[in-house]
């Protein structure tokens, strides 16, 4: 049996803008140097991707990506300063989060539910890619 | 700024078989006393009730609703002893979760991001039905 944990940011209205779907985006981002690229890593349309980031920048407050113009395809994007800072610490928040799911799991199923791991090893895309 | 958690129980084939729709499910049908009454609540057809129900029970391997038969529209659902119990631990750990992601928020964010509250109050319906 397997946990699986999903912490998502909300506005104070509760609309999602950030989460497991903008999170691998900008991995992809990081990785590929390019949004288009990262999308199709994750089988996501690219204006789907686009949206999704827009509407992380608006609520964060901060741009998460920046253009690089030129070089191999004609250009592409590269994550901002505030980008990898959040990339970084979203990485560590989740990989807590998906830790303390387990022991609290322990500690409210032992003896009722079977053993349970969570997910938190996981790298492979996850099914989720919505904010 | 608000965060939002889900924690769903996954088969080690990674389907996903309980979770926020479910637990809300139970929860609806401990106080109509009828799986038709708590769906619409929900704004779920019965059928997807049906199967949700269903595909939870035979993962975790024990009943989560029995029949009740006669009574005001000609009967209707009650818990099982051990969805009783599931219903009892699954709130307090979903409650420890989003409390502790909270606190972990704290940690990871402070100084970069505003300060951000759990949704651990919420009793009202969530945006997910989902498993």
């Amino acid at each position: 049996m397997k946990l699986r944990l999903a912490v998502s940011f909300q506005t104070d209205e509760g609309e999602r803008f950030f989460g497991e779907g903008p999170y691998r985006l900008l991995l992809g981002v990081e990785q590929t140097q390019s949004l288009r690229a990262a999308a199709q890593q994750m089988g996501m349309a690219y204006t789907k991707a686009f949206r999704i980031i827009k509407n992380a920048e608006t609520a964060l407050g901060f741009p998460l990506l920046e253009r690089v113009v030129g070089g191999k395809g004609g250009g592409g994007s590269t994550l901002t300063p505030e980008g990898k800072e959040l990339l970084k610490r979203y990485g560590a928040y989740r990989l807590s989060c998906d830790q303390m799911a387990e022991r609290l799991y322990q500690e409210h199923f032992s003896g009722f539910l079977p053993a349970a791991s969570s997910d938190y090893r996981r790298e492979g895309p996850g099914e989720d890619h919505s904010a």
